[in-house]
């Protein structure tokens, strides 16, 4: 029985010809293995933006319609490209534009979302021995209009193909090795994770590590569709992501299994400098009262993160919430307005705060995990300005100018010890 | 009724962001004027040849499916940002690829013919009172393959359109003012032809006058297309093309009815410096010579253009032909090896040749036309190597470096005194 793999390369991989040559080579290495292959690409290097900043010369607001139309031009000369590059290596290769594959979205311009794909026309390519080479980030609505899937649009393609295809394995390769236990650049020490759970993947991916975005991962997860983040620049294994470690013990693949089962508590330890925490006081302690406030965010468009309201010993209680520091002026006002309304008092907002957290699937039944990071932070001198926990991870706020120290403690106190 | 125009603007009239916004006011000057609009444009500026010269660093020799799939991208980049500055200028405006609109060709990549268009989608949003914008250049074959349509393709999907929506008016819009009595570079009182029959064009484009591909004025001519080619960067009436005088009348148009009936025997004088000559003497005058030499000829793909053959008064005789310099190095070589086979004497060629022609539909009913550009060329000395003569041309092959020299003597000849 033949093996399919799907393999997705972002811009950077193919930034230039030799890069691109590069990509052939890789590509072709499965086949010459007798993988059915087909690969998916996004746009080169920079032309996204290169495109952006164009249409924004000509119009400061272009339609979305138009964007897609523009954008969707990326793709289609990345697939051309590497089909003439694996050419040149001796292999048959065909380049497919999402509308040719049939991948079918709904009809929201530059955030659409798959609907449908075809696999009628690649498995006929497949079958005649050739690389499939398929645009990224890119779908056709049924009226035969051009849309696009939005940030992290490539690996949903590759993806939502790997599901459709029913692949042996989907293989994103980015410019970095995996998902590491914490981020590189300030913890020396943090180690690439050789597998993590999906759910892991979304906290870190939603908590600030850059290697994916979060809607790809909740697409593998509500499909079961294991994959493997690795960088494109080394023969390295990155990380597999998958739903249980026997998943991926049947795709039969090069994970040790010795690193499979480890077993650690806490797979990461993450840092998100990028949020602004607002607390609304002496808020009324009555039913809807929270509901006002939130509905009210949410309607001038804003994403709040953690929300913090501790049992009221009085007719009143505190309300804390994080969010990202851009929406804060509109937030402010917005929460004032409300406040005002329910009859609560000051309204108070920080700047100047960080968020870091732990992720781990382990760590739900393992008591004293919680303890062992506020620990950490006390061992340090961090005061903690808010506590939120989920099933698979525990965040605290904290001051943002301690926030490169509490990583540090936080990773060393979990994760070397675990080596 | 609703009249329809096709416009059609070059690359060159697209370069950067201002001249597309240029380009939009132009095409809203129609759409104010009630006109339904279809635009039909090029890539901008120069990126197909910046898209080649990233394929060749790839792969020297690009499949051509690849370069279709490749080069379409330059169009689809076009029509999208032409629509966000139509927009702009507050007109509804919509994009659409050659396979969107349903521009079906042939499946012969970089080189296709247009086999149907569908009009539905266009006439629909036309309808909308939308400004429709169709990529030029490219269509799309039955089974959804990406194709383009080769040289001056652009020109042939603006013509195709004008056809099968029945336009009222199709104007190709370009860098130049319109098609002269001869290059204004070397003639300094060439004058701008403010009508000339589809003949006279096929002639001048085949002989060197760089406005249109020889293959769109075919095309307009077996349709019966009337078009306009014009400058985008002057609000000057340029050249207008079609097959008889009151085919333009019936279209109503700003073309003085005195410039109309000017009747000029000769429309214009051209030059091709880009040929080379080749002379076989002694052929034995037998058939099936002739047919042999140029059988072989076309068999290695080198198109001939002038062959002259004189009566033999012996049981030899010479033939001369010339064809594009660049072909000489593998014709001579093919047609030594014909010599050869069919008994003739020497092959001797000359590069340092020039081809000088008039046109003009009015000069087959008039006789003493070729004596008088005899006299032009005999006036200056210049020596006449071959001539060969159509219902509406005259070429004199002349050494090279008298070729301006020529071209200004025949022009100041028919031309000035016609004024």
């Amino acid at each position: 029985m033949r093996k399919l793999v799907v393999l997705k390369f972002g811009g950077s991989s193919l930034a230039n010809p030799n890069r691109i040559k590069n990509v052939a080579r890789r590509v072709v290495d499965y086949k010459k293995q007798n993988f059915d292959v087909v690969t998916v690409v996004s746009a080169l290097g920079d032309t996204t933006d290169d495109l952006i900043s164009l249409a924004v010369q000509i119009n400061s607001n272009p339609s979305e319609r138009e964007l897609d139309m523009l954008l969707s031009t990326g793709e289609q000369i990345s697939v051309s490209l590497l089909a003439m590059a694996i050419h040149k290596l001796g292999f048959n290769a065909v380049s497919l534009t999402g509308a040719q594959v049939g991948i079918v979205t709904d009809t929201h311009h530059t955030r659409a979302r798959i609907v449908s794909i075809d696999c009628h026309r690649i498995n006929k390519h497949l079958k005649n021995e050739s690389i499939v080479i398929v645009a990224g980030f890119q779908g056709v609505t049924q009226e035969n209009e051009i849309t696009t899937l939005g940030r992290g649009g490539s690996d949903l393609t590759a993806l939502a193909l790997a599901k459709a295809l029913k692949a042996n394995l989907c293989e994103i390769y980015t410019d970095v090795d995996g998902v590491f236990s914490a981020d590189p650049r300030i913890v020396k020490n943090a180690v690439k994770l050789p597998f993590i759970y999906y759910e892991e993947m979304l906290e870190m991916a939603s908590l600030g590590a850059q290697v994916m975005q979060v809607r790809s991962v909740e697409v593998a997860k509500k499909f079961n569709i294991p994959f493997h983040v690795r960088s494109s620049f080394s023969n390295n294994s990155g990380t597999f992501i998958a739903g249980s470690i026997s998943d991926l013990n049947k795709l039969k693949l090069q994970v040790k299994e010795a690193e499979m089962m480890e077993g650690a508590l806490i797979r990461g330890v993450t840092l998100n400098k990028n949020e602004a925490k607002i607390t609304i006081c002496d808020v009324p302690d009555r039913p809807g009262v929270a509901a006002k406030l939130f509905k009210h965010l949410s309607r001038v468009d804003i994403n709040v993160d953690m929300i913090v309201q501790n049992v009221s010993h009085t007719r009143q209680t505190d309300i804390s919430f994080t969010l990202s520091k851009n929406d804060l002026p509109k937030a402010l006002k917005a929460t004032k307005t409300v406040a005002k309304e329910i009859g609560a008092g000051e309204v108070l907002s920080d700047l100047e705060v960080a968020r870091v957290s732990i992720v781990g699937v382990g760590m739900r039944s393992h008591p004293g995990v919680a303890a062992k990071m506020f620990e950490a932070l006390a061992y340090q001198k961090i005061n903690i300005e808010m506590i939120s926990t989920s099933e698979i991870s525990i965040s605290c706020i904290i001051q943002r100018k301690f926030a490169d120290k509490a990583l540090r403690v936080i990773h060393s106190k979990f994760l070397n010890r675990a080596k």
